[in-house]
Parts: structure tokens; sequence; C-alpha cells
């Protein structure tokens, strides 16, 4: 597995010029972030991108680490015959025409893996877009590049069971600068199980939370086992289930057809191996943004700081509606706040500092808030339609508020262009987590914590 | 109250070209959009922005229609005596500095509030942001220019008992591009109730949404009794309840107070009377621009078109578990369907027309499903990333597909810059309300369809 990952050499079999064809955004992929060596292998061709092209695999000059397989399924088990010949222990095909169209692609998917287990070669997929690897470089995800966009380095590993879902959710973490270690669409999965690549992950040290898509499994006791080996690692497992509701299970059936277990049965064994269940697309995001970022909160009790009281109103609603509970705050803390505070303010949690508040009154509310034993995490919003708001300073004034604590801090900022330009520079400067809502940011912090209490225990530590 | 929204003659007392003023603010943004005449007062200036301004309310030439106060709280009494005087029917006072400071400032607010009755005189606020009228042009929303977005002209009126949330929903809105009749930030509502507000907007004739911010009101009964009438006038009512938890209701008590009756008979009652009560502001925001641009579905069956299989399944999860159905299509679509689409589609709901899928795919999945009598709403999705997405043959496509059906059609686009980008365009050019998540768009369609099933009964046209 780690070859597939971590290969030196990469052939793309169905390399080409051709614009619009997958052989050629493979290659323009690796020769853009792969540093190893890249072999084309195109009959049509002598020379793709300026490398030398091979005709046929058999006239490769040495084994390559790792095939990239972008011909018609039909040629597929030929060329495994090919591929185990000249030694090449894993292969990634993209190539779709397999199972999921029917009876003949089933036999064509089954001739392949014969072919490749006759010499122990293992394979990706078929029908997958394969691997992304942040830190090596691995790149056969064909969407072209304008508009697909993918991560920078991070610890999070994303597997994905639909390609197409799994390359939505990765230009949506590029955009949100969410950092990756690894995005592995495995298709059919006729070789290499998602079970395995969990545990692959499990010791790969680039990688701190394993999230998944997945509408089904085939053996419903090793991914089990596989998400139970994560968590006593360390490293939450977040997972968006396919296949939820009759209605799911039905587009399950017309889409992979991956079913094996009732989907009640499956999410509660997922759960009760310790990963964290979200239901939908925008909670499994915003989980993964609160786990790269800030790590979760060591527990479901949260400080409210805010510039406004209506959002204050909505932000508690939404931490006791969604299983969290607002921080009791000490004596101690409530004296200090209200030394500090103007006499309009409320030195209760939420901690309303008012919207007049400088960014002094919002450095003062943080500090208590984070020293109170009884405070887990500190949502802080901020309404950056007043004018006494200066993000800057704010941004300054975070940093260093955050060395001070080990508690997340995490923002709620709702608002237009200028906020958003804000929240994302806030982002993009200090790894602050920026919701657009109190909601959006509650429901995930919730899982996240929850998590902690009964997971963590030691174990997991900080996400840096 | 007429006079309020759409007056011919302003004056602004507390004028000043001080930067960061309320004064400054609420003179900039007339002068910047309200086309009647302006009389700026403060006894400091001569000039203001170029205006005469006068020394005292007495001084002024002719009497205003309207008065924007802004003003400390202590000299408002007096000042309103002037006004009084003078014979202006309308003021907003803006000031802060009353009954949500304590016991001195409510001693004020009363004495503002006999002063005015005094002579008849109608008071906005005090301790409010007033009205952003996008249509007349009055705008005393005094936060920066830069800070702070407004929706262009359109059919939703947004009344908020607080101004700061209030005021980042209008950015929000604005950034949405989702247009807006009138916003009245009420603030105390010491003399004009949110009730009153809501049966003017019954009648106003640019209003066919009425959306609410309230935390609590004085008489239940006649806000119910508003509620009523408003539907009664097929103009849906949109409600955000701050304080439906006993966290929500203890942060209340320290922002606004003002909670007569228990939370759940409030939004039972609500509720009873016909309005869509909201969870959370992305609901708010979400529903709010499914009703201004494509209008309510007729009933909760959705048929769902999509170019991603796992992002069929999604959604299906989520029409099942929030409410909706997918519609079952009838055998002539599904025949229809057959024919038109590759043999590895899905002629069922969800129609999964498949990732290479190109517009006329898009056209045909999208007119069959229009077309069935099943079919309340079409959800389509469009992963952007496929090479075979063409966006702007999809915008011209969409364009033609709708003015054939009166059923919405509704985007959902999840992905990175590329996708957010077109639509962005695609809202634009079109209306097409675009959410990024199969769940954002279901909650909300949930909402409306229920709605109109429940209250439309043929009174509730399309908004155009």
């Amino acid at each position: 597995m780690e070859v597939m990952f971590k290969p030196r050499s990469i052939a793309v079999i169905g390399a080409s010029e051709k614009p619009g064809t997958v052989g050629r955004a493979v290659i323009e992929n690796l020769l853009n972030s792969f540093k190893g060596d890249i072999y084309p292998v195109n009959q049509k061709y002598d020379l793709v991108f300026g490398l030398k092209c091979y005709k046929s695999v058999r006239e490769l000059p040495k084994t390559p680490d790792l095939a990239v397989v972008a011909v018609p399924a039909r040629s597929t088990p030929e060329l495994a015959r090919g591929l185990c010949e000249i030694g090449v222990r894993v292969s990634i095909v993209v190539s779709a025409g397999f199972k999921e169209v029917g009876a003949e692609g089933a036999k064509l998917e089954s001739e392949l893996v014969s072919a490749a287990r006759s010499c122990g070669m293992r394979i990706l997929g078929p029908n997958c877009l394969g691997i992304y690897d942040a830190w090596s470089g691995v790149d056969t995800i064909f969407n072209p590049g304008d508009r697909q966009s993918k991560p920078g380095p991070g610890t999070i590993a994303l597997l994905s069971q639909s390609g197409a879902l799994g390359a939505a959710i990765l230009d949506w973490l590029a955009e949100s600068e969410i950092g990756m270690s690894k995005f592995v669409s495995y298709g059919n999965a006729a070789d290499i199980k998602e079970w395995e690549l969990v545990e692959y992950l499990v010791e790969d040290p680039q990688t701190k939370v394993i999230a998944l898509y997945v509408e089904g499994v085939e053996d419903g006791r090793r991914f089990v086992g596989s998400l139970r080996k994560a968590i006593a690692a360390g490293k939450p497992v977040v997972v968006l289930k396919g296949g939820r509701t009759q209605s799911g299970v039905r587009a399950v059936t017309s889409h992979t057809g991956a079913l094996t277990t009732s989907s009640d049965v499956f999410i509660s064994a997922v759960k009760q191996a310790g990963a964290i269940v979200v239901e939908n697309l925008s909670e499994f995001v915003g989980l993964l943004k609160v786990l790269e970022w800030s790590g979760p909160p060591r527990g479901r009790k949260v400080a409210v700081v805010t510039n406004g009281g209506g959002m204050g109103v909505l932000a508690a609603d939404e931490v006791e509606s969604k299983g969290m509970a607002l921080a009791p705050l000490s004596a101690e803390s409530i004296e200090k706040l209200k030394k500090t505070l103007p006499p309009a303010a409320s030195p209760n949690n939420p901690i309303d500092i008012l919207g007049d508040a400088p960014p002094e009154r919002y450095r003062a509310a943080m500090e208590i808030a984070l020293s109170d034993s009884e405070v887990d995490l500190v949502l802080v919003i901020t309404l950056m339609q007043s004018p006494a708001f200066d993000p800057l300073k704010f941004i300054e004034l975070v940093r260093d508020v955050r060395s001070q604590s080990l508690k997340p801090i995490v923002l709620v900022a709702p608002g237009g262009g200028y906020t958003i330009k804000y929240a994302k520079i806030i982002e993009r400067e200090l790894r602050v987590p920026c919701f657009k809502s109190p909601e959006e940011a509650v429901r995930v912090l919730k899982l996240a914590g929850e998590w902690y209490e009964k997971y963590a225990g030691g174990t997991y530590s900080k996400l840096d």
C-alpha cells in the first residue's frame, strides 16, 4: 500500500496529449506535482508532453512502482497480465465500464481481478478517480484543473466510495483551505477494500483524521474493526453514510448497489466503534475544518462571546437544542467580567460585550472565558457590520489569546462581502474555524466534543 | 405609517459631518438614495455636506414628513415636544440609552413617548437602526457603508427586534442578491409595535413576503392577528424566534427582556396563524431566497436530477428525512427517460444522468420531470467538476425549460471556486436558487411546500 501512495515511479497506461482525455489529465497532474519518474504508455505516440512514450508496458526500461490504467475496460485484463509479467505491484484502474454497468462489466471486472491476483498485484478501483496525495504528489484525479481544486498538505484523509461526490468534497475542502493528507476514490473496490485503506491510514503518520463517504461495505466486521483501530490510535473517524433512509437505500441500489446490511445496523455498529456519523455534507465539511484546525473541544460546555445580543440569543438556542450546554461561569469569572465590561453588557453566558465593542473588550471576555475551568471552548460572534469592530486588531488579539490556551476558539461571522472577506483572512491567518451562523458551528462542535468525551481520553493529541 | 416609508422630506436631528457619528452616516445614506428634501438639524453647524443646517427644529422652513433623531437619549423628550410643535407626524429615534440600559433609561423612554403622544406623533424605536426602504430610498441604517451592504429592490419585508442581527441578515441577503422591499429595526417598540408594521405590510403592494426576527411581543393576540391577515392576503410570513430554549430565554432576558408568554405557546400560536417558523439563520435566509425567486412549490414531491450518483443518494436521504418525498414518476415519464438516457443511467427518481452528462441530457431529464403531474418541483444537482458540464449552455437551457413550467427549479452545486462562481452567475442570471448541499435546499423547500399545501390554496400567486 505504501507503494501506491509513495511510488518512486509511475507508468500511465493510456497516456495522451489529446484534450479532454483521462490519460492527458493524469499526465498533466503528475507533471505538475509528482517528483519521481513518469512513464507514459500508449502505442499511438512516441512522445507525450516531451516524455518518451512506450508502445507497451513490456517495453518499459524498468518496473514502475505504480501503474495508472486509463484504457477501455475490455483491454484491462490483458493489460493486467502484462503488468504482472513486468512485476508491477499496484495498479490504479480509473477506467469505467465494469460491475457498475451490468453483467458483462462484472465479468470483465472478475477477469481483471483474477489476472492481477495471479501475480499478487493489487488493484485500486476500477471505476474510480484514484488517489490524490497532497504530500507525495501522486494525483490521478482527472477532472479538469480549472474546475477541480485540490487541498494543500494537511492531516485529513478522505476515502470515498463515490468518485464524483468525493471530488466535489475535495473541491469544497480546497476552497475552504482545509489541508488534507490523502484522498482515495476506491470505486468498485474489486480488490483493495475500504477497510484495508483505513488500516493503512491508522499507521500513516501524515493522517490524523479519517473521513469516509460510504454507501455500503462487503465485509462489515472487518470495516468496523478497522474503525476501532483508528479510534484506538487516537484518530477521529468521520463517516457520511449514503443511504440512511428507504429512499436513499433505493438510490444506492441504482448507484453502487453496495448494501449488505440494513442501514440502521450499519450506522449503529459504526457509532459503537467510536466513529462520528454526520447527517449531511455541510456537517461533514464543517467537522473536518474543526478537527483539522482547532482540534475537538474537550467537552460540550461553551462560552459564547458576542457583540450582538440577538445573535447571542440564537447561539444559546442552538447550544441547548443541539446537545451542548452554556458553561456556567464561575463567580470569579463573572466578577472579572463585571469589572471589565460596561454596565449595559451582560457578564453572564452568552457574554454580550455590546455592539460598540472594541478589540480590547473581545480580548478581555475571551481571556476570562478561556481561563474558566468550566469552559471547554469559546464561540466568538463577530458582527463585523459594527463600526467598532476592527478586523486586523481582532486577528492579532486572537493570535495572542489563543496561545494562552489549548481550548478551541471558533468564530461565527454572519454577513455579506466585508464579513466574508475578513472571515476568510482570519481562517487563513489563524486557522480558526469561522462559520456563517451559530447552528453551523454548534452542530459540528457538539459532535467533536461528544467524541472527545467518549473516546479521546488522553489518546488524542491536539492537531497542530 | 405611509409617511414613514415614503416621506417627501426628512429632517435629521443630530446631523453631522464628523466621521464615525450616526448623524453623518444617516445623512450620507439619504444623500445617496433619497430623492426628497433633506434638512440637517444641529446647533453646531451651518452646513452639513453642503446642505443648510438648522439650529433647531423650530427653524425648519417647512414641516418635514419624517424626523430621524440621532441625539443623546436625555435630549429626546424635549426634542419630541419641539417636533410636535411644528407638526411632525412620525419620528425614528435611533438613539440608544433607554429601557435597555435600566430604570433611568426606562423613565426617559416613557417621557419620550408621552411627549410624542401629546400631539399624536408616532415613534419608531428608540434603540433601533430604523428603516431601509429599497424602493423609496429612506435609509437610516447607520453602519459604515463598506461593512454593511443593503439589498436592491425586491418583495421581501424584514422586521427585526434586534438591530445588529437584522443588519447582519440584511448584509447576508444583499450578498446573496436577494431583493427586499423594506427592512425595519423597531428596537424597543416603545410606540409603534411589530403588529402594526405587519398590518402595514399586508397592505403594501411592494411586499409579498413578510419575515420577522422576534424575541417576544407585548400583545400576542394582536401580533398573531396581524399574521393571520398576512396569510389571508396570500403573503407568506417567515418567523425566526429568538429564545426557543431555556438557555435562549435566559439570553433574551438580558437582551431585550421581551418575553411575555412561554416560547412554546408563542411558537405554536404563530404556526397556527399560518406563519412558517424556521429553526435558525441559514434556514431563514435560504427560505427567503426560495420565496423571493422561485416561489414555493405546490407541494413536497421532488424529482431529483443529478450528474452524480452519490449526490443523488444524499439528496434522497435528505428528502425523506426532512419530510419531503421523492415523486413517484409515471410509467410514461420513466419510459421517456429510458428512451432518452444512456443505458447506465437511472430513469427512476433520483434520475441519475451520469457524470458525463452534457447539457442536452439535463434538458431532457428536467423537461420530463417537470411535465410529470406527480412532481411539485425539480431539484437539479450539478457537479461542475465534471468536464462534460457546460455552465453557459446550462444557463440557456434552464432559462428555456423554466419558461415551460411554473414549478420551481432549485439547484444544488457543491464545490470550490469554479462551482461557486458559476452558481453565482446562475443565480444572478436566472434567479434560480442555488444551494451548496442537498440538505440546505431540502429543509427550506420542505417548509415552503408544506406552507403552500396548508395555506396557499389559490390565494398565493407566484412571485415574479
